[in-house]
């Protein structure tokens, strides 16, 4: 393009800048569209990736007299864009490049500061550099997902602080125009005019400053400018047509919203003076915005990675728990810890020979005394009062807060979780500790049936003592959730954690000590599943058995527990989360962009290892096709890697019995009629060092096949197509579970019948279907991936209660008291 | 007394009325005390029993010239006292007896009715009767009672209207004193004045009536009547003096309450103008109370059969249902009717010669059809909306009202229970519709988590077929309770009820036929318990077992649904509701009258075929021998007979065989250790015609004996004595059962450590512990009483459904809609 753009006649209104002759040919940039794995969590590897590709664009642009510019995205991608844009334009090779630029937005509250940092960067570089000031294209969204997240609202909340920030740096820009060469974005007048006569009052020249607009938003302004001779660029998508359009109608959704210029600028009602008033004028009767206090449940916020500090802490958390690898865990048996002769070894999976602890390994006697410690400690236990074990759940949620990036890393060192992953397991254990207290403050209020005469009350109790047994795969979250949910009712627990994810769980026991609960109430019992378990379930002094695990265990333990032995005081309760087969349905109205990534995550979200992941993806054939090949090359770009690698997307599995079985099954899988691999990512060197196996897809997947109906906890995805929504859905509800499922579509019909017809204990659309929150995504499947009710909602903890009704006469003689309370 | 008393020196104004001497002495009777079995709705029973105790005090009255005076209790007796005192005054012996009177009770609003009917009566018989015209002991009572048991409140509810009927009725007496010699008992000045005043004005002599007043309530103005020339008479307890003490107290607490002219009479702030007032003037500032109409669930009123209209109703019903014994039941399996080979005979255990029908007996292959037809039906039925399924229950409940003596009729003849309890068991099974149908709605109504772009909804759904096994002491109202809550959830069924009770079982099969509920939501099979019941509970189509019953088949059921099968969908669900050993503690605080009734009630209503029952009560030695005296006097009162008797007390047992066992057990009872029989009663030749066994009573039981442990469906009673609270608390809770328990103390202490303490799903503070309502008292025990949830409570529907959250993501490229949801 730059040959024929340079071949234009020469127009120096347009052509020139106070500083001389500018590229005419101006393009802009976004970053992330120069890697599929851009991230900021893994700022490194983003810049290297990007930097890479980066390099080659500025050198043609030099070469070309063309002009590169930096757009701006969502805020997370703020600093690790400014990041990659100041880091290669201080190269050697491009540091004296000034034809380019970068945003600012000025709708943001680090506004200010930002352009404080360009400045001072620019200055330090020696080279000027253009500044598009902007208000900003993602207000919704910062809005939407700050919520959602529970992170602090980046953006202005009144438009009339967005305005006036811009005009607040407009000033600066023109006071500094020798490092940051203004341009000035925008379609309200007042902001322009603003910008226009500081820079005459600044005494700028005409070309000094540029106005830039969008295509098509208000021409007779942009000529209206031009006319007064001042420098007008337009900017416009170029290339395909469809993303294209795409794009330009998405700015005018924005541009028109009911607060924007232009949409004011054609209403009758707003007057003129209004439109052109300063700013902060506005302030009087529009405060800033100040939320009120949140009554409720809150969720924990996950961590937010594009910060350096919370990358470095996360660092330093990691490197802190290497330097206390390999320790010697022991049993806690009634408040006493307890050595064994045998002992569990738990290494690292992303690098085998790591060891990340040596655990006890309880024999049958001990697991007995446990229970016998749990039993006696049960009595004392259920009549503290339920304000008092509310209070133990927070101490134990704060601790949690304290040492969060310890107790993560410790989850991505023994169980090979990736960041983020291993940073939301945290936050859900929080979440568990908060949320089951306030369930269990709610529950605690008697329910009152009165009449003259007679008082009924409903109330519940502890159950007695718990097994608790908890999976490798959310080593934190899930045990802390069973095992609060059990103690904030007054009962008392044994936790026998996974094996492999053993160390963790003696974080979990090391934070209730601290936290000062009795002894006996909670014991900790790391062994060998198949041989304690069994004795566990089976005693007759456990009333409750609380398991998440595969499904072949959990119903061998839902039949043993319910068997009566003699001597035994309850029926055994058992609650059992299972695994799943789940599936993602993409319908010919798809989003398809938002099905790709969504699916990717669901799938190989810590390589597939999530009861919830995504196993199927059931294609409609209209969309099969590109659906599959975008699949595909995205899955192919994913980073294999140790989970310490803040870049990794796939980390490794469990262990190496894991990858040999699901490389075993992977070769026995029939191409006649199981599938087609299509994708086979082969983890390279990194096998010789842990348990990878890299992600694969397979095609043409018959959906009765054991690949399509057996759970395989690795990042192993079948694709099946089909001709109708309606086989779609009978494909997606052809398993022995039903845990999660999912579709992408943005029919208001299909997803009217999915919500009706679709087989899973937690549905999503047009979401991943990983990742479920306490309270908002109460979690729990039926079929083979369910007994008991959902974790993290509102009738979980009934499971670890007995109801009790009391019935009090008050009458004496005929004659009754009477209170408010009485029908 | 007699002699003493007619001794005394002659006093005309004391001695006489108009028509001459008087009887000096003059005794007060309550009928009740002369018939330990005085029921209401045994009109005929008890009118034997009082008359034979009757008549020789009329006789020795006469011969003693002394008066005989009936008083009026509460108002459950007070038809039963009038039919009983004019029937034996109607004898011919007594036809002429005049020293009589009976009580009218102003505060009635049946006392207009209640005096007209006197006097027709009274001039019929042609001898005067003294009428004793008051307002009423019982005032508090009578609204108590009614409130609770849902009946219209018979009494007055504004003080006023007491005192305007009282003023109205001494017109109509005065104006009738040939036949009604008036009585005026009042302590009110007002009253009594206008009586005088009344009577003055139509010239009535001034011994033409009497004014009565009680002992110590107000000597002054008794004094100042007499002085005026009247006959006045105080009215006193006489013999041991406890008794008596507690009258006048009683008395005491009556007419002091808040409302009372007395009490009233001493505050300064009431005027005397306001005192004297017409009763009538107050009309304006008090009208009448109107009850607003009841919001919510209200339990179904019990049948009065103080009322003989509804005596008359249910003795047509049986004469009815006895014309349609004998008949044959088929199968109902997706809505068709099938004869089977071979057949139940359902025999009537009060006289087992007499079949009440043959019900059809279900094969293997009929099972596997019912629970096919069940499956087929429940995709439909899950997807009917749930304000249908609630119109449904209603329907069911419309039909058992309207056929609800017919159905206790069945219950009756088939089950062997008492008038009283069959009302109550098709009472609680039209509660069960109502309740459930209620809770339903509530659970279907979605709870929302929202936020801005993504929308969450926590959700119910059907688990699909369910297996209902139903026991025969509660033939109706459990059954009803179990397949309603399936099916009012959007569950199918099938119906597997107790052999002895299947003709019940049909019935209601029918109702719901009548209903027009679909073809295959709820199928009948009646069978064989140990043959098709395995056949049902380990179907792999059978998602959930709801079942009430023995122990033994309760834990086999849970353990053989916990294998989870081939080819099975869902784990199989199961709620157990079992059986109880349960302990009343007779504390030494007990008020003992209460006590004994509630311990006879609790331990031998059904012949203590409840798993509510007690069967064990604990008592503290220092009330023992009083207690165990007065509990013996008690239950050797009860009328061993039929159950269509209406004067029934103690029905058979279910059948032959249970009488058996329970007669070898009795055989077996070690007097060492296991207790000593102090009351074995005999049913006589109803053995030959029935199931029957009588009372037992078994002291020095030793409380682990298995007497004392072994659940005992009959009624036979172990009695235990213990030296302290501690002790009884101890035993009470020593046995593997946990389902009602009960305490009788006024000791506040007391009541406040056996709430804490006492070991049970249903306790109850100084009453019986049986007859638990639907939302007042849900039901269910938990050790190895229970597994499940309690019926007729807020979480038994959660049992029978499958939660499921669905969530949606309403972000469309960085935009969603706003609702007022949103957090
Ligand atoms: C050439 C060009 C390039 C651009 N590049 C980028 C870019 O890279 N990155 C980017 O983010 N934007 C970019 N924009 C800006 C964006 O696309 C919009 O055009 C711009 O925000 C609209 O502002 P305005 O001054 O034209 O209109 P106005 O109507 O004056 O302002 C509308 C803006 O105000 C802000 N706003 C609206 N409501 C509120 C509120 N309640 N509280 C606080 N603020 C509010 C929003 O930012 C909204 O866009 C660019 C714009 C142009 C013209
Ligand atoms: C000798 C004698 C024998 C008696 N025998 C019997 C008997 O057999 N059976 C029996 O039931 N009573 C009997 N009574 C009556 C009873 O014991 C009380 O003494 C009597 O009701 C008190 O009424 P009073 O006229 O003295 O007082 P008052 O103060 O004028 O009336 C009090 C009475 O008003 C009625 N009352 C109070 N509040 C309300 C209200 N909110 N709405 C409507 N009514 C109200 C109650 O009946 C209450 O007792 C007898 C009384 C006497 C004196």
């Amino acid at each position: 393009m730059s040959a024929e753009v340079n071949a234009w006649p020469d127009d120096p209104q347009l052509d020139c800048d106070e500083h001389g002759h500018m590229p005419r040919l101006n393009v802009s940039l976004k970053l992330s569209a120069l890697d599929s794995q851009f991230a900021p969590v893994d700022t490194e590897g983003s810049f290297r990736r990007v930097a890479a590709r980066l390099r080659p664009i500025l050198r043609m642009a030099r070469e070309r007299h063309a002009f590169v510019h930096f757009d701006m995205e969502q805020n997370d991608y703020r600093l690790l864009t400014r990041e990659i844009f100041q880091r290669v334009l201080m190269e050697p090779e491009f540091r004296d490049f000034a034809d380019c630029g970068i945003v600012v937005q000025a709708y943001l509250q680090s506004a200010d500061d930002d352009l404080r940092n360009l400045l001072d960067w620019a200055r330090n570089r020696g080279t000027p550099i253009t500044v598009r000031l902007v208000k900003g294209a993602y207000w919704d969204f910062e809005n939407i997902v700050a919520r959602y997240r529970g992170w602090p609202v980046p953006v202005y909340r009144r438009k009339w602080q967005s305005d006036d920030c811009f005009e607040r740096l407009t000033a600066v820009l023109l006071q500094n125009r020798q490092w940051l060469r203004p341009a000035l974005a925008s379609h309200n007048l007042r902001s322009l005019a603003h910008g226009l006569a500081l820079a005459e009052q600044l005494q700028v020249p005409p070309q000094g400053l540029e106005i830039q607009m969008l295509y098509g938003m208000c021409d007779q302004q942009a000529q209206l400018f031009r006319k007064r001779g001042h420098r007008v660029r337009i900017y416009t998508p170029f290339g395909e047509l469809i993303p294209g359009m795409a794009y330009l109608v998405r700015r005018l959704l924005e541009n028109t919203s009911n607060e924007s210029f232009l949409r004011q600028s054609f209403t009758d009602s707003i007057s003129v003076e209004s439109l052109l008033m300063k700013p902060s004028s506005h302030a009087a009767a529009e405060p800033p915005v100040v939320d009120p206090p949140q009554a409720g449940f809150v969720n924990e916020p996950l961590s937010d990675f594009s910060r350096p500090e919370v990358r470095a802490a996360m660092q330093e958390a990691l490197a802190w728990v290497r330097d206390h690898l390999g320790a010697t865990y022991p049993l806690v048996i009634d408040g006493k810890l307890c050595d064994t002769r045998a002992t569990l070894i738990s290494r690292n999976p992303s690098k085998t020979s790591e060891i990340i602890g040596k655990v006890s390994s309880a024999s049958h006697d001990q697991t007995a005394d446990a229970i016998a410690a749990a039993r006696r400690a049960f009595e004392p236990w259920s009549r503290v009062p339920v304000e008092s074990r509310v209070e133990y759940a927070g101490l134990i949620a704060a601790e949690m807060r304290e040492r969060r990036f310890e107790l993560a890393a410790w989850i991505i060192l023994e169980t090979g979780k990736p960041w983020q992953e291993a940073d939301a397991d945290v936050a859900e254990a929080i979440d568990f500790c908060t949320y089951y207290a306030r369930e269990a403050q709610r529950l605690s209020e008697p329910r009152r049936c009165d009449f003259p005469g007679e008082e009924n009350s409903y109330v519940y109790r502890p159950r007695g003592v718990c097994a608790v047994i908890s999976p490798w795969n959310f080593p934190l979250a899930i045990l802390t959730g069973m095992t609060l949910a059990a103690i904030v009712t007054g009962n008392t627990v044994i936790m026998k954690p996974a094996e492999q994810s053993s160390v963790v769980a003696a974080k979990l026991m090391e934070i209730v000590r601290n936290c000062g609960i009795p002894a006996g109430v909670v014991n900790f019992l790391p062994g060998i599943g198949e041989d304690i378990g069994p004795v566990l379930t089976r005693h007759p002094d456990v009333d409750l058995v609380a398991f998440t695990g595969s499904q072949a265990v959990g119903l061998e333990i839902n039949h043993a527990a319910a068997e009566t032995l003699a001597g035994q005081r309850n029926v055994r309760r058992v609650i059992a989360e299972m695994g799943g087969k789940n599936a993602i349905i993409i319908d010919e109205d798809a989003d398809l962009d938002e099905a790709v990534v969504g699916v990717v995550r669901s799938a190989f979200g810590y390589s597939g290892q999530k009861c919830s992941a995504c196993s199927r993806v059931i294609v409609l054939e209209s969309v099969y096709e590109p659906f599959l090949q975008r699949l595909t090359d995205a899955v192919k770009s994913l980073q294999i890697g140790p989970a310490e690698d803040p870049g990794t997307r796939i980390g490794p599995v469990i262990d190496n019995d894991s990858r040999d079985r699901l490389l075993e099954f992977i070769r026995k899988v029939d191409p006649e009629h199981g599938g087609q691999v299509v994708l086979a990512m082969d983890p390279g060197p990194l096998s010789r060092q842990g348990s990878f196996i890299g992600p694969h897809i397979f095609t043409n997947v018959d959906p009765v096949a054991p690949l399509a109906q057996q759970e395989l906890f690795g990042p192993i995805l079948a694709v099946i197509r089909v001709r109708t929504l309606d086989d779609a859905i009978t494909v997606a509800n052809g398993t022995r579970y039903a845990l999660t499922a999912g579709v992408y579509s943005r029919s208001p019909v299909t997803l009217k019948r999915v919500r009706a017809e679709l087989q899973a204990g937690n549905l999503y659309l047009n979401r991943e279907i990983t990742g479920a929150l306490v309270q908002r995504h109460p979690f729990g499947g039926y079929r083979m991936s369910g007994i008991g009710s959902k974790a993290g909602g509102p009738d979980y903890l009934l499971q670890f209660v007995i109801p009790v009704n009391i019935s009090e006469n008050t009458m004496r003689r005929g004659f009754a008291p009477v209170t408010e309370n009485h029908s």
